[in-house]
């Protein structure tokens, strides 16, 4: 059973759903399309938000955690893909605060719920519990990577003005859970989903042991190590090929060792995937982005967005998957405030690179050939998610991960054609070239 | 340049080819429509043959060669992405005997070059050095894995009856080559490769490590171990979403050690990916496979098809890539002779365990929404290909590895939709049932 959540501050609406008050137009539809309700003022797009009551399923508690966004993104106990959608769709009830706020309280006698009735459901944390802490990074993360969704997603979807964002919220057996929303085939998007997740509990040996790799010796009591983990990823594919691929992600770590040390780092970035080389939507992306680093220190950009070159690389290729951006991992310094407003920035730099290039071409006119080769640049692009991207492996093979979270990131559609080459001078082979040998965009 | 070369024991036309008599035709089309040529009687399908006479160009010949049929379709030194079409379509002049047969020369004098006649191209492997060696098994398996390449493309051309092969022939700097064959975008197939491989040299100390993983510790000399690999794979995916997607390979493998001890080993298999379940097909399949495997042994058919159903697993889905069929490795009893025969019989199995059911099915009606269904099960299998199939993994790790050859495996298109799943009692979740419980379809 789908119960529907009006968002954007509907307070009232999300009452009025729990109360099951229009459920009939709650089915999902596998193409998104069916479930355009409670369409509030203010946005062309609206949403239908389902909650997962089921237990978490498969055990295990695994988790890397550092540089690892989609793994995050997917981390649950619930093996999503093994149940149908009515199994999926019974509402979690956490928070009667979060929810229902009283019949006469005032939204601005708390701030806090102000700001969360902006989210595009309630955060993972109880209200309670943010409200007990609120100085405490893990609720300043938390509260900045539901908001950094809620904006993005409010951008989308006034962008693709028709098609819905499905909003799924699920739970982690082992501590935590998650939102994950996700609008398909729309007029603009193919395939646009933004997931959080947080998420806690004890880090298992192994992954310690992946942690020690990775320079960190951590000091653990019966082999545990207790940990949080959260973060906002997000894959958009457009369907005009003259509308890039956006990915982003931002994420916080924290670990205790048995003497009550306890480690922190941030993570992330942002990185477009162009069909077709446009030279002023790359330098607007990078400028932006750069304008966003620039504000912390002159040499944060340099240093990431060559970071950002070297991790999206397809090797087997030769290739980089798009034209980059800025990427970076195990943020601890200066301070943890700072290395906080630092990923702040950014988060807030996500709309301004990205949905200006999309609004100019989406409504782009185009060739056969030139969807063609999007279709083609979409196979690479799975192609890097699946035998590089640590994040999507590590999710992926980890017991009780959301594999519907972490393969989100996928396009909704794909081509692969034996020795497709462009022609020499092609728009085709002028991508290529950028793509096998990245450039500087802003100076 | 492109040269043509006819087929199907078309010895005249070959020698045609190479004096350039036909290039105008040989452009070669990405859609694989436009290379119809040299049409023999008997067959409705036609070849387009493209040697490749650049040195090959990236470095290393780490190779693992055990159970990877898709490295062994694709190593060479050749990093073939890198190039333009008409940078690929130099023929490499290696025997005068093998193309052009001396003026006057009866094929009857040489039962050797009579069978290599049917071949899609010249044998690998020098036809003077295979002549000097008609006992070793590397000259017998290499001769078997040309003729089951051929046999198989012939069958799927006549079926097709408009789309073409393409033929690639490729050399490896540190050894050997290989010949891959593709129809690509016909009337019943979507996209059909058939790749032969024949590598040799040494083996670094990385990949021989590899071998010990498996339980086999081979002593080395200077960090060298030498090695004859060679194999046959093919991955045949039809448009209609009634007829299945099917993959075979089959390979041999040779190692000596720095004693002179020589170890030597068989794999290989073939299984069935069907969209939708046909029971009939599948006990057709299954039982064409069991007869040939019961001809050495009763045993050998329930081994592999468990062998089969435990590889073939998309493990985050829970799901198998098909309804199976057989797979096998590491196979070096009873004798060399014996596990050759078993290889031998496998390899005719193909085309009557298959070629019937594209058959019956290529031309059956579809709605949409099968045809969705087949988009999405071909995501599935890239998610194998790319995420668990040794084969693909090393090959495509593998410094020098020819990504095309390797990568033909992947469906032209495919489908990725978040959180779908079929309504219960659908025919999609029948489908479903099945991979999710490997069924036993012969007894």
């Amino acid at each position: 059973m789908a119960l529907r959540l009006g968002r954007l501050g509907s307070g009232p609406c999300w009452r009025a759903a729990r109360g099951g008050g229009c459920r009939q137009l709650c089915a999902w539809s596998a193409r998104g399309t069916s479930a355009r309700v409670c369409r509030p003022p203010g946005t062309a797009g609206t949403l239908l938000c389902r909650g997962l009551g089921h237990s978490p399923s498969a055990g295990g508690g695994a988790w890397l955690g550092t540089g690892l966004a989609a793994a995050l993104a997917g981390l649950t106990g619930l093996a999503a893909a093994a149940f149908g959608h009515v199994q999926r769709a019974e509402m979690v009830p956490k928070s009667s605060v979060a929810r229902s706020p009283s019949p006469g309280r005032r939204e601005d006698e708390d701030d806090l719920a102000r700001r969360c009735s902006t989210f595009m459901t309630s955060p993972v944390t109880d209200l309670h519990e943010l409200r007990r802490r609120p100085e405490d990074m893990k609720t300043k993360m938390e509260l900045l990577i539901m908001e950094t969704q809620a904006q993005v997603c409010r951008a989308l979807a006034q962008v693709d003005g028709v098609a819905d964002f499905s909003v799924d919220r699920w739970e982690r057996k082992e501590g935590g859970g998650g939102i994950t929303c996700v609008l398909q085939d729309g007029r603009v998007f193919e395939k646009a989903g933004v997931s959080v997740s947080v998420v806690h509990g004890n880090l298992s040996e192994d992954a310690a042991k992946q942690m020690r790799s990775r320079g960190k010796v951590l000091k653990m009591k019966d082999g545990k190590l207790p940990f949080t983990a959260m973060g906002v990823s997000s894959v958009i594919h457009p369907k005009n090929p003259h509308a890039p691929t956006m990915h982003f992600n931002y994420r916080y770590f924290e670990v205790e060792e048995v003497d009550g040390n306890k480690h922190w780092w941030f993570g992330g970035g942002c990185d477009l995937s162009p069909t077709y080389l446009n030279q002023e939507d790359a330098v607007h992306f990078h400028r932006t982005l750069k304008e966003a680093c620039d504000q912390h220190g002159p040499d944060i950009y340099p240093k990431f967005k060559k970071w950002c070159d070297d991790y999206f690389h397809i090797v087997h290729r030769g290739e980089r998957r798009g034209i980059g951006g800025i990427f970076f991992d195990d943020l601890n310094s200066p301070s943890k405030e700072e290395a906080f407003h630092l990923v702040q920035t950014c988060a807030k730099a996500v709309v301004p690179s990205y949905i200006p290039i999309v609004r100019k071409h989406c409504d782009d006119s185009f060739t056969p050939q030139e969807k063609m080769w999007q279709q083609l640049r979409r196979g690479r692009y799975v192609e890097f998610n699946l035998l590089y991207d640590r994040g999507t492996k590590f999710g992926l093979f980890t017991p009780g991960s959301r594999i519907e979270s972490i393969l989100m990131s996928l396009p909704l559609t794909a081509r692969w054609e034996y020795m497709h080459s462009p022609p020499e001078n092609s728009k085709e082979a002028e991508i290529l070239k950028v793509l096998r040998n990245p450039r500087d965009w802003v100076h």
